[in-house]
């Protein structure tokens, strides 16, 4: 079928998908390029599609094309994407052995840069607080470099979770700017989560409080802070160097 | 003097320094805030300075008053600043001993965030090829938090100031996906360039053959590359640990 219209209903719900807060209800998110869509269909995610009129398409995946105008209308970037696509998210609620905690990270490229370098250095799970930016939205999206559906996304109360690693007996660093203890005198081991703060504030004094142990990173004093996607990395990069 | 018209000549020659080319050929560049003016004025490379009216100004420099008006003509972004100079560029045209040779590296944010990285871990000179984004940019030096003065910068041709590298006897480090030198075989001295490359297409081939050794950072081969803002906190933290 080719939908030609913007206010088709299906195309109205997935606009409505781009807001924060109906698609955290709906638990659906949008992707854009085949190069999510082919993952979420690899991982059973994708409940809608839709291609632009004059592609071909080879999934097999049930899929409607619409017009240049319907397909811009979808998406938030400038250059107008062949294929959209709705997938469920990737959420499944299991702790893995190695864990990222971010503690209110607002910036989009920010997170997105963050679930790239856990891909990268063996990171299972990726836990956000209510309060982070979306890992759905899609600036994190581009951010990632098509690296979503290879990470274990949990977002919910930090407080729990952080209770539930705990019980697994797995020790929870947190990064400090003012922590008397530096990176490399952490012990490598198979099973640890990490905790980011926000960019402005770092970490919540009440998840500070909860870690097994606060690290800083040394660097030369003229230098304030690190950005938390390099900080993220360079710790990181060092656990997995195990 | 309180200036009120957007056309004033200064007012104008402002303005025309946002723009990359203008900003090169006359080696000035527009700063934003007291923090990058105190900087300004530490080192002696202020030039000019506008202060929003009704704000008091304690510098021992000579001054206008603006209109909003006229300061939100000045400044490209959406909060208008309090005050507003125009400082020299940094250039010294010095080559230090610890160095970061950015070949091509086009998004301001990279580049602002890689500077913050050099002054964290003690680089003193960064060279940028003459296609890299200025790192007189805004959008730069909004992502260096202010560090941009903490740091030698040179805009040069990178086969001359390569030369002029080795010269001085300072090995030269590429980073490469395809190396077959991990980070960590990489022996940590006084003295060092490292240099980084393009978020496309990496380190041209022309500069990659220059280097005296190319390494890679390991990582789980699901994740194609790193951020280049993160891979040179890595890198650099790396050799800063000695």
């Amino acid at each position: 079928m080719l939908i030609t219209s913007r206010d088709n209903n299906k195309i109205k719900h997935v606009r409505k998908l781009l807001d924060k807060k109906i698609s955290m209800n709906e638990g659906l998110f949008v992707i854009e390029g085949e190069n999510l869509v082919e993952e979420a269909i690899k991982n059973n995610l994708l409940t809608e599609l839709y291609v632009l009129e004059g592609n071909k398409c080879n999934y097999n995946f049930n899929y409607d094309y619409v017009t240049l105008d319907v397909m811009k209308s979808m998406s938030p970037l400038n250059s107008t994407p062949r294929i959209i696509g709705v997938s469920k998210f990737i959420n499944k609620n299991e702790l893995g052995d190695r864990i990222v905690i971010l503690d209110e990270v607002q910036d989009p490229g920010n997170v997105g840069t963050i679930i790239r370098n856990c891909v990268a250095f063996n990171i299972d799970t990726i836990v956000l607080s209510k309060g982070c930016v979306s890992p759905y939205n899609d600036k994190v999206l581009r951010s990632t470099g098509g690296m979503i559906y290879n990470i274990n996304i949990i977002i919910g109360n930090l407080d729990n979770i952080i209770e539930e690693i705990k019980k697994r007996n797995i020790k929870i660093y947190g990064t400090s700017l003012k922590s008397s203890i530096s990176l490399n005198n952490i012990p490598k081991t198979n099973k640890y989560a990490i905790c980011f703060g926000n960019e402005g504030n770092g970490i919540s004094e009440n998840v500070l409080n909860k870690c097994d142990m606060n690290v800083r990173i040394d660097m030369n004093e003229q230098c304030e802070s690190l950005n938390v996607g390099v900080s993220s990395g360079i710790v990181l990069y060092y656990m997995y160097k195990g």
